[in-house]
């Protein structure tokens, strides 16, 4: 067992940056990586990052299972990554038309993801999940798009998860069914009188604060078999979960292929980028919609993106983070099982989420979190975790013997459960 | 007088790039940076920029007046912008939380620019604008929103310039006025019945396809006193403008405060970056909304954009482009007078807009254009052009002994005008 000293230091620096942020931007910080909701021990502001480590504004280390979120895929400063990005910044970035870049990374998406004939690129995962619905409705002249209720799919007025500043009219097309569950879907197609455009769904349940839940197989089957039925578009989101779960789409160990997919976050090994990928059939209405962004046709994100997904297929970047993720869950039952705490481990290995039974207001989580960040580790009370190909046996031992330190505070504030 | 010889070449590479692209690309290109709607002239792909000098993929040099349609403030590969984003990208970009830049950043922003107390940060530019409307909603509790007709404010379905894709109830609550006709704004308040939470604007006409019109200081003033009147958020949208007209709000030599304003483009000098600045009576709406993207708080744009906007000052960036700017204007009247051919050039000499009196479907612009690009520069047909603080008196004269080319052109295919 890794022995794991307690590394808590004053975060002075930290503390400076988050009183200057308060100054000059709403609530001192915002969005999804805002400390505001975590524990106090987690820094708000990082210094540097290399692999699967990150160094906070005060020196502090941690093995770092977020990942941003799920861009960093490979780990920080992948050597491929890096390179293809600092030839192609030392020739140029943003120009007055993309770079050739932008051709290869549209041919290797078509060719890694099965049901994608073309692509097109953006920036944020938000931008990908609104073309993917600009161009279902373009197809289709319909205008209503069912998605499952509590799923994320992006921060625009159409489904940003707070109300403010939201219309009803920004909300009017959409109508909402269950996860995994048909029935609720044709309720809902019934619902909107057929005027349905699309369907959009994630790779399976990975909505915040929530366990997580793979999708039944029958389930996809039944949802593409009724999209045909009622010529709408199946949208796969694949922002959060794209490339990790496979090196390709993630439905199609499944056998089930979308017509239009959205993705981002690790397409570029965390350099800026989104795509929205489609069959033959919708191409045509791809061109009749306008789309555009002052950034979208960036030569770095794209040459970073032709490495990063030439290198999850010749680095076996998905077998590993199997096999790390694997590591890491065995070792967190077991460390919950010798603390005398129960848990609950859901979603694929590679996307860990890790709850506790009856945790009112995740409180267990946020004790289980602070401790683990005392001790130089990065999880999160309420959003699952991401694996990078980066994190090694050692990150993994690492991240155990906090997590140890962690249910040994939740046992020790709440009991044995 | 700059001698200019044709340089027009074969270009074999951009050709192929473009065949491939056609097979994996819808249209083969898309947005704003398609090269389908220019003549054949223009290449599609570029392989390398340096200050104001692009090169495309066959090796033919060409000096930009595009700038990447905006973004390219100071000239590519600025000295102390790479340098910034060198030392930043060697230490961190896309980790689980901001860097310190972020907050350098704000600082300098509400620094720089008069009427704002705080700034969020986005990606693209239609996300400022998005955010800006979300905020004024949120704060007013209202919904409807006023836009000039035939402005440009974004690609998102409430705004993008065509209906494909586009749902009735996406621009439900849009309501129109005409630019600088302050009764057609009370008009669009009267028939909005008072649920006005903003009136989006921007710091001059610039439509694209259209000449040019400056702002109407009387304009101006009325419109911010109409926003305190009934309530509603002033919003303006600096995304193309921003840093061109001033260093600081584009409105600041006029006097006029917006309460929002949206910012992309050129705050980064080609790092995708975009900020929303807003008044401290709009801080508390700011928390209240929920957006946020993958990339938002990436560290090496922040850098670069404290780069970019210390630069902006210290070398005196709105002087050199309004001197150079002016330089450009005076010789390309110069050589249409010349040539027999009648111009008209609107707007501020930072953007220099060009059209030809009763040019139908911009046959006269695309044939100067296009002679201009095979004489190596680069204007836009349909589209104002950008001057960055790199272009040099040389620059201007090549621009200048390949517009006299142009004319040329214009003079011999459509006669004397």
């Amino acid at each position: 067992m890794t022995e794991v000293i307690s590394q808590r230091r004053i975060r002075a620096v930290d503390a400076a940056l988050r009183e200057r942020a308060r100054a000059v931007i709403p609530g001192g910080m915002y969005g999804h990586l805002s400390a505001n909701g975590l524990p106090p021990e987690y820094p708000q502001f990082y210094a540097r990052a290399e692999r699967a480590h990150v160094w906070d504004v005060d020196g502090n280390e941690y093995v770092d299972f977020m990942c941003s979120f799920g861009p960093v895929l490979l780990g920080h400063k992948h050597p491929k990554v890096e390179a293809a990005v600092a030839a192609q910044l030392a020739r140029g970035d943003t120009m007055s038309g993309p770079g050739a870049a932008m051709v290869e990374a549209a041919e290797l998406l078509t060719d890694r993801v099965a049901h994608a004939d073309w692509a097109m690129f953006a920036k944020n995962g938000t931008d990908a999940t609104t073309i993917s619905l600009m161009i279902a409705r373009a197809a289709t002249g319909r205008s209503k798009v069912l998605a499952a209720a509590g799923a994320y799919h992006g921060a625009a007025p159409w489904f940003t998860m707070r109300d403010a500043g939201v219309t009803p009219e920004d909300r009017a097309n959409l109508r909402y069914y269950t996860f995994n569950d048909i029935a609720s879907v044709e309720e809902a197609v019934a619902a909107a009188g057929g005027d349905v455009a699309g369907i959009i769904v994630s790779p399976y349940r990975h909505d915040a604060g929530f366990d997580q839940e793979l999708v039944d197989a029958g389930f996809a089957r039944q949802l593409r078999a009724l999209c045909d039925r009622i010529g709408a578009a199946l949208i796969m989101d694949e922002v959060r979960a794209g490339f990790r779960l496979n090196d390709g789409g993630s439905w199609e160990p499944i056998g089930v292929a979308p017509d239009l997919s959205a993705w981002s976050k690790a397409i570029g090994n965390g350099y800026p980028l989104a795509a929205v990928l489609g069959a033959g059939r919708y191409a045509d209405a791809a061109t009749q919609i306008f789309v555009t962004g002052s950034f979208w046709y960036q030569a770095v994100p794209m040459a970073a993106a032709v490495a990063t997904i030439t290198a999850v297929r010749d680095e076996g970047a998905v077998p590993a983070m199997v096999k790390t993720g694997t590591l890491l869950r065995e070792g967190l039952a077991a460390a919950a099982a010798d603390a005398g705490v129960a848990i609950t481990q859901t979603g694929p290995v590679q996307m860990p989420n890790l709850s506790f039974p009856g945790d009112e207001n995740y409180a267990r989580a946020a004790a289980f979190c602070a401790r683990a960040v005392d001790h130089g580790v990065i999880f999160h009370p309420r959003h699952n975790w991401f694996v990078s190909a980066a994190h090694t046996q050692a990150d993994v031992e690492r991240a155990v013997a906090a997590a140890r330190e962690g249910f040994r505070a939740v046992r020790e504030r709440f009991g044995e459960s």
